[in-house]
C-alpha cells in the first residue's frame, strides 16, 4: 500500500481560475474581502510568475453573476477565456475541456467561487479523467464555513489534494536559489509580515 | 485505483425528508433558525423544481417531536408519507424502505433533524444496501458543532458525500440554459445576497 | 442622579429606514444574509403593525449602492421616501429632517446600513437635537464586528439606547392582551422557533 | 464625583425570576443548555440559602410560552407567583410591583428569559423607581450574543449592575466562615471544576 | 467496494471508561464543564439502562490525577475496576485487556480523558485486535480544540466510528417502542432542551 | 443634560500615525495582516484626500521596532515626522506635542500599533488638554482582542469616540457632490465589496 | 466636564496580587493556560522592576482552593502576603486594607482569580475609598468570557480603568532611555514576538 | 483490510524540527505565541528526555527568516543541524535525508513552520520513501486556521499520523513506572494546569 507523492510540477500544471466575477464575490464570506482579493491575486502572481497557462472561465458574465474581474483578465491577457454560455460545471463545456487538454498537462490548479460548485464540479470531473487535482482552498470562496467544510470534504475525499497559494507557490519554486529576487518578491508582495521581515532585515543591515 | 465521480442525475434521484418536526427542531443549534429554515426550505423548492420525488417521514408526531413543520407537508401533498410508530432508524421501517425502492432511484438525497441519528442512521443503511448518498448538510441539524462533526466524519468515512443545498441545485441544474428563470427564481428566493445582486442588476440595465 | 425611563410609545416614535439598498447590502457582514433580510423585514412588519409613521431615505440610487430593496418600499407605499441627492448624513438633507419633524414624534427608531454611518450619523444628530433616539441594532449592518463594536460605543455613549426588533416590538406592544394574534402572527412570521412553539401547542391541544 | 459601592446584601434583597417557561427556553440559544439550566437551578439555590424572598412570574402559561419550568416552582414553593394576564413588562402588572414592594428591600436581583424583554424592561422599570437592580446576566437568555450585547448596553447605561450568579454568591456571603460547608455545597454542586478541587483534596488528605 | 454498517448492537458491546478523574478532568478545556458532565453521566445512564458491561479504568488515582469521579464509580458499581500501576495505555495493562476479552462483545465504546491518550491509544489498540471501536466523542475531552482535532482524524483514519452520546443511545435502543418512558427519560434528564419539550406537551395536552 | 455632535471636520483635524512600524506590526494579532494592512493604508489616503495634516512619529527606529512602514513615509513626504528618542507615550515628546499645536487643529485622528499604549497613552493625554479624540480602531492594532477591548474601553470612557476608517471617511466627506469621482476612488480601492458594485453597475449600464 | 487622565505613576502604585491558587487556577477558561501563566508572571516581573510594593492574599489555602503559585510567593519574598481566614472581598480583611494603607500610594494595580469576585470586589471597595484602580485584565481570569465582559462592566462604570500588563509596563516605564536593557528584557521575556524580533535585529546587525 | 497499529517507539524514532525561525515565527498566527512557544519547548523536552535523536534545519538565515530560535538549538548541542543554502522542502537536501537516514529509524516525528511547506513537503517525502510519519500538530504553525485544516487534510490523507505534543510524550513513555518525577516533570513544567494539580496535591499531603 505504497504511497506516492504527487508533487507539484511547474512544467506539467495549468491552472484553471473558475468564475471569479464581481456579482458572484459578493457571495464569498468565509473570507474578508481583504484577505481574499490578497489571495486570488496571490494565484495569478504565481501562475504568471512560473509560466503556468491559465484558462479562465466565466458564467453568465451579462448577467447578475457580472464580468469577471479585471485584475484577472489583465493578468493572463494571452490565456484562454472561456464564457460559458450555461454549463455550471466548466467541465461540461467542450472548449474549456479542449483547452485544458490542449495544455498538455497533467496537474491542475482549481480555484474558483463558489468552492463546493464552481472548483467542486471540475474537481471532480477532472479526477475522474485521470488528472492529478490540487485545489487553492484560500483562493476559492463561498458563502460560510459550513458549506466549505462540506466541499473541501467531497474533494477530499475524491483524492484531490488541498492546499493554499503559499504552499502553491512554494512547492513550484522547489529551491530559493533558482531566484531569490522574485520569489522573495511575490512574498512580500502578497504576505504583509512577510514584507515587514524584509524591510526589518534591511534596515537592520543598514543599520 | 480509479475515481467515477458520483454525480447527482436529476432523474436518478430520491429527496429523504427525516424528522423536519416542531419540537426537534428546538434542538437544531449548529444553524441560527432563520438559516437553518431557508436551508431547509430551498431543498424543498429544489425537489420541487426538478420533480423529484420525495419521501418525507416522522416518529412520534403525538409526542414531544411534534409534527412535521407544515412548510414541508404543503410542498408535498402528493409525496409518501411515513410516520413511523417508532423506529429511529428511518430504514428500519418497511414502509419507508419499499417507499424508496419504489422510487426506483439509485441516488438518495437525506436531510433531517438530528444529524447524526435521523441523518446518519438511513444514510449508512442505504450505503450498506449499495445506493449513492448524498447528504444535505446544512438542511441537517443538530445539537451543536461538534456533534455534527463527529456525524460528518462517520458518514463521510463510510462513503456518503456531504453537499450544501446550493451544492445539489447546481449539480442538478446542471446548465442554467434548461430554465435561466426558473432557477434564477430559486437562488434569489433563497439567496438575499444572488436576489439583491438580480436587482442591482435590473436597475443598471433600466439605468 | 435619579434615572428616567425612556420608553417606547407607539403614539410618539417613528421609523427611519436608512440607505437598505441592494448595492449596500453586499457589503454587510456582521450578519448572515438570511438573519437580516429576516431583520429588517420584521421591523418593516412591527412598524406597519403600530402604524408607525416610517421615513425612508437612499443615497445614490442610480450608482453602485443601488435601489432600495424593494420589500421595504412595498411595505411602506405611502411613507416618505427621500433619495438623497449626495448628503452621506441623512439629517444633513433638509427634506428628510422636515420629514422627521413632520411626524411630530420625540422618539426615533433607526436601522440603516452601514452602521457606523447611514445609523450613527443621524442618530447622533437627532441627539443633539433633543430627540430619544433608539438603534434596531440586528436590523442595521456593516463590514465585520470590529466595526460595529465601534460604532455601537459611539452611539451608546452619545446617549442613544441599543435595541433589537424583538425589543423594539415588545416594548411596543406592552401588553398582549391588546391583540394576541396579531402580535403572535409578527411573532410566529420572524421567529422560526417561536412558530414551532405555536404549532407545537396547537398540535398538542388537538392531539 | 465620589463612588458609592452599591454591594448586594442578603439583608435587603429580592430576586425575580421573570418568564423561565418551558417554551420560552427553547429561543435561548447565547447559552448551551446545559449550561444555562445549571446557571438558573444555581440562582435558585443561591436565594433559597441565604432566604432571600423571590418573586416568580409567568407570561402565557396557557399558550406556546409554555409553563413554568418545574424546578423553579418547587424551589420556591411559598413564593409570591405571578402568572401575568397580559403585560410583557412585568413592572407594568400591579400585582408583581405590589409583591415586590411588600418585600421592603431596595436592591433586586433581576432573571429572566429572554434578556432584552423580560429582564430589561422591569430592570429599567425599577431603576426608574429607585431600587438597585443588579442583574443576574448568566442565568438571563436570549436569542444570540449580538442581542445580548445591545440588552447589556441599555441596562448597563440605566445603572443596572451586570453579574453572574458565582459574583452574586459570593458578594452574599462575604465570609466563608459564616458556614463553609454549605457554601462549599452550593459551589460544588454547580461548578463541576470546584467539585473535582472538593474531591481531589479530600482524596489528597485521605492520602 | 461495498460498505458494510458496523452498527452498534446494545447486545455485543461494552463500554470503556477510562481515566474520568478529578484531577485530570480540570485539563479538559475543549467543553464547557456543565456540559462535559451531562454528557458523561449520560454514557454512564445509557450502558446502565442497556446493561451493556462497562469497564472502568484509572491511572495513578493517588497521585495528581486524582480519584474517579465518584459518579461513575456509584454508577457502576459491580463494574470491572482496574486502577492501573503505570500503564499509559489501559491496553497495555493485562487485566484491562483481560476484562474487555471477558465481556465477550465485539464492540467497544470508549471515552474518556484526555481524547489522544486515554481515548486514542486504546482505542487504536482495539482495532488492531479486530474490534469495532466506536467514541464517544463528547465523553472525551482534551486541552483545545486542536488537539482534539488531531486526534479525531488519527482514531478516524485508522477506522474508528466518531459517535456521540445521543447517537449511541439512538443507535442502541432502535425503537422507541422497546421502552418509551424509560428511553425519554434519558433523553429528558440529559436534554434540558427535550425536557422542556416533554414538559410544554405534558402542559398543552392538560390544557 | 443635553448632548453635542462632535463631529469630524476636514478643516479641523489632524491625523496622528503613531508607531506603525514594521517590527511592531509582526505583534499585531486582532486583525489579519491583509485587512490590517488594508485599513492602515486607507487612512493614509483619507488624510492625502482631504488634505489633513498628518504627523508621523516613531519609537526606537534603530531597534527590534524597526523602521516605520515605507508607505506611510512616502504617502506623507512633507509631514512632520518625530522619531521620539524614548518616550513611549508621545505626547510626552515636545517636538511632537508642538508638531500637533502647530497645526492648529481642535479634533485628532489618531492610529497606532499597538492599541493600548501608542495609541491609548497619546489618546488620553489630547483629551487632558482638551481635544477631541476620535481613534481610527481598525487602523490601530494590538496583541489580540482581549487587549483590544480593554483598551477600547479606557479610551471610550475618558471621552474618545471610535470610529473605524470608514466612518472617519465618510463624516469627513459630508457630501458626494463634493467629488464623486475622488471618493469612490478611496472605497474602490479599499473595500474589494464596493469596487466589484462599481465594476458590476458599470458592466450592467453597458449591457 | 474636563477630563483628567489618571496616570500610572511607578512611585505612587501598589500592586495586589488576589487568590492566583493553584486550585482556584483550574477554574479560569477565558485564558489559555500557558497564556494566562505567562500573563501573571509578567505583572510580577513588571512589580519587581519597578519597584512596587505589592500585597499577596489568599483565600482558604488549606481547602480546596489550594496554596497560591510558588512563583508568586518566590516573586515577593518581602510582601506582605495576607492568608484571609474567611473574607471573600479582600477588602473586608483588616489587615489587608491595612497594608494597603501603609503603603501610602493612592493607585493600586489589582490582578486576581476569578475577575467578577476577587477583582472585582476589591476594586469596588478602593473605589469607594477614593483610590485609582487599574484592572490587570490580563492577569485574572474567571469561567469564561460572559462572565468576564459582566465583570469588566461593572468595573468600568464604577471608575475602575482596564488595562493589560502590557499597557501597565508601558505607562509605569514611560521613556525607554530610564533602562533600554532592562525594560527589553521584561518584554522579550514575556512576549515570544518580541524575542524574536530582538533576536532577528540582533542577527542582522551581526550580518 | 486489518489494521496496524502504527505506534511510535522511542527506540525507532527521529525528530525533525524544521525552520523554527524567528523571522518566520512572526507568519504563526493559528496559535497565540505564548502556546506556540510552551509546545515547541514541550517537544525539545521531550526528545531529550527520550534520547531521541533530532535533526535542526533551517532556510536562508541570514535573510528576512532570520536565525533559528535559541532555545532549540541550546537543547540540541549535537544535533545534526543542517543550514539548507536554498531548498524548500527539507527532503530535497541530501546532507538532510543522509542526516535522517543516518539515525537508522523507521519513525518520524516532524514539526515545524510553517505547517504546510516546512512541515507537510518533508512528510510527504518521508511518506514515498515508506517512512511512518508522525506530525507534531500542535509544535507546528502557519498563517491561520483556514490553511492549517487544508495542510492537515493533505499530510492526513498521505497517511501521516496527526498528534500532539502530549500525545507524542505519552506515547513514547508508555508507562509511568519507567520514571515517575521525570515524566510528571515535564508535564508540569509544559501544562501550568498539570503543575497546578501537582501542587495542589503536595499541599494537601502536607496537610
Amino acid at each position: 500500500m505504497s504511497y506516492t507523492y504527487k508533487r507539484l510540477d511547474k512544467d506539467d500544471v495549468a491552472l484553471l481560475l473558475v468564475d471569479h466575477q464581481a456579482g458572484l464575490l459578493s457571495l464569498v464570506r468565509d473570507f474578508n474581502p481583504d484577505e481574499f482579493k490578497n489571495n486570488v491575486l496571490a494565484v495569478a502572481d504565481i501562475a504568471k510568475y512560473f509560466n503556468i497557462p491559465a484558462i479562465l472561465t466565466t458564467s453568465f458574465e451579462d448577467g447578475p453573476n457580472g464580468p469577471m474581474v479585471p485584475e484577472l483578465k489583465e493578468a493572463f491577457p494571452d490565456a484562454a477565456y472561456i464564457p460559458r454560455p450555461g454549463q455550471i460545471n466548466a467541465w461540461d463545456n467542450e472548449d474549456f475541456v479542449k483547452a485544458v487538454k490542449d495544455t498538455g498537462k497533467k496537474q491542475l490548479l482549481i480555484a474558483g467561487v463558489v468552492t463546493e460548485v464552481c472548483v467542486a464540479f471540475p474537481a471532480l470531473s477532472a479526477l475522474e479523467e485521470g488528472y492529478e487535482v490540487f485545489v487553492v482552498t484560500d483562493a476559492s470562496g463561498t458563502f460560510n464555513q459550513t458549506t466549505r467544510d462540506a466541499a473541501w470534504d467531497r474533494m477530499s475525499q475524491a483524492g484531490a489534494q488541498l492546499m493554499s497559494w503559499f504552499g502553491v507557490a512554494s512547492e513550484l519554486h522547489r529551491d530559493w536559489r533558482n531566484d531569490i529576487e522574485g520569489f522573495g518578491g511575490i512574498l512580500g508582495g502578497h504576505l504583509p509580515a512577510y514584507a515587514n521581515l524584509i524591510q526589518s532585515r534591511t534596515s537592520a543591515e543598514k543599520g
